[in-house]
């Protein structure tokens, strides 16, 4: 017998190996607790905004005057280049020295443009940036990991639209995770585990919420954030440099319609973390032993009800295992049910 | 050469087989983030919080004029206990019915009286229905996860102190990670990790909270959060029913003491999630392989620098792996140096 996603039940997330108990019937519940304040519409330019045009920087430095993307080394970076390879082997006090940069990628000098509010010339020009930030940091570093942090709620220190890229000389643990399960995912099934899953969605339709030539957006079957989402390729590609122009033109528009839709739905400006995984570089990259790797990108949203009223992973979560309410295929069909085109500021 | 902690490195969790990035160095970063108002102190009696003696709750029901800690049945479960057995072997789109029970604990009839606040004997009570909780409820599941969420930082939809115990058929995945290893290390060591543990902790001293005949606090070595503590019997036992009158006694004070200093802390009542992780029953009890299993406590508390500023588990550590500022070493020295007696509000 099948079974009913109605009630109570658990999902496997076959590229981590993780679960997620699904919920259903818990979103009735009253919410009594924490209540946040969105974040205000910013203005276009902040006097006060360490990341503004010819405004000083925390570190004391001044930006430039730039017009693009802009990206400078962070001032309080969490690693460091210039790392001996150290080990301790205790096996209860196991540690390594951990080399790496961290850089600040500033997506527009507009204090007031995230990355829905771009024009999609603009967006292209972020994507190229990842990608050359990539391939440059790919010849010193195992792992280049580019990512967002947006609004104050998922601990953004500041509104200016900004991603980073943090890039180290280790595979962190959740690439790892990625890379054991496409491996294995390969081995066993002689095609690519995300590739596999791009075409299996597609053809189910039920947790499709974008889709373009090249690209598609889903809530993964496992997602355990209410709005997750799982952004991929429709071809096979391990990493963002390998992109041609048409792909990063089609990739730039399909940013714009996800982060579209998730203004939309609950018309505030969506908080998430974002982030690409690609496939390592570093010894393995000397390898063609890749191919078990498809490139794509997470979205982390914490929101569940409203613009005020977000989901917390703590408790059982952080003991036990991921808890989500409504189930994964709900959220697809509300995230379609808004507009992917107009933004509801426009 | 030994790895130098003044610097970027990463330390290995041999509990569940995590990775935690340690970043010493960036303490210093100025915070222009989101800034939290702590909880306001709560009155011993509100009249409109459902789990006060006497009010009426959310689904409708009338709390009795309850005395002590009381039980009942979640009005919002997230699992439900009438379940068929289910599953879905699709590699892609697994998933499996999950059967289960949620309970919410109030620790106290006083509105106001979160742990730190409750005198021995009424801690001792809290002990004993956690121990009662898991006997009953491991004569039908698998897994009894004991936990509390406190604060609304941490998702606590209600600041009346209280707990909650989910039950599962299952063995969740953080349980089953932990299962894992412990069994591991004895087949390696031929001695259960976290009685180890707690042997080379008391020996080293550094990361210790605090300690009485039978119980340790320790900041672990692999701490994901700042102030992250690991709750460890000093003896060999599996599960919370197995614990002797005094040794409920004892652990009723170290949880007095530990819940105290991280009130003193930062003068605040703490935010937390907290939880008991104990060996699984199920098919595992009828046989006696649970000789790995060490019962322990894990409390993950989000504040960092102050009542207001908290670390955000966001970003790089949703992609790629967890990340932390102040050394274990450090945050365990800062928690020994505030009072484990008297409480600041006292
Ligand atoms: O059960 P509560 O207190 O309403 O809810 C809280 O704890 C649960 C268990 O950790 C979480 O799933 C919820 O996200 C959290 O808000
Ligand atoms: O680097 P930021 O934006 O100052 O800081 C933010 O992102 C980092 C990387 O995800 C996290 O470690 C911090 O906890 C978060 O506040």
């Amino acid at each position: 017998m099948a079974v009913d996603f109605a009630r109570p039940h658990r999902r496997y997330n076959p590229l981590t190996g993780g679960w997620v108990q699904v919920s259903p019937q818990r979103m009735g519940r009253p919410w009594q607790g924490e209540v946040s304040l969105p974040d205000p519409p910013p203005p276009s330019y902040d006097p006060a905004c360490y990341l503004c045009p010819g405004n000083p920087r925390v570190g004391g430095e001044v930006n430039p005057a730039y017009e693009g993307v802009h990206v400078f080394d962070n001032d309080f970076p969490a690693l460091a280049e210039d790392q001996p390879s150290e080990a301790d082997h205790d096996p209860l006090l196991r540690a390594e020295a951990s080399a790496g940069v961290c850089r600040v990628i500033c997506f527009s000098p507009d204090h007031g443009k995230s990355l829905p509010l771009l024009t999609p010339e603009q967006l292209r020009a972020v994507v190229d940036v990842w990608a050359d930030q990539t391939a440059e940091l790919g010849q010193r570093f195992a792992n280049v990991q580019v990512f967002e942090n947006k609004g104050a709620m998922m601990g953004c220190s500041n509104p200016h639209p900004h991603g980073q890229v943090w890039a180290t000389a280790h595979l962190p643990q959740e690439l790892a995770a990625e890379d054991a399960h496409q491996r294995a995912y390969l081995a066993d099934h002689g095609r690519a585990l995300l590739l596999d899953t791009a075409t299996r969605e597609i053809a189910a339709g039920e947790r499709v919420v974008e889709i373009n030539d090249d690209w598609l957006a889903i809530i993964p079957f496992w997602a355990a954030w209410p709005f997750e989402t799982l952004l991929l390729p429709r071809f096979a590609v391990q990493r963002m440099p390998q992109l041609t122009g048409e792909q990063r033109a089609s990739l730039a528009s399909i940013l714009k319609a996800l982060t579209t839709r998730y203004d939309n739905l609950f018309q505030t400006s969506f908080p998430y973390s974002m982030g690409w995984h690609q496939a390592p570089y570093g010894p393995d990259s000397l390898s063609p032993d890749i191919d078990h790797w498809q490139l794509h990108a997470h979205f982390y949203p914490p929101l569940l009800r409203s613009a005020e009223v977000r989901k917390f992973m703590v408790g059982y979560e952080m003991l036990a295992e991921p808890q989500r309410d409504l189930t994964p295929e709900r959220a697809a069909e509300m995230l379609r049910a808004v507009s992917g085109l107009v933004h509801y500021r426009a």
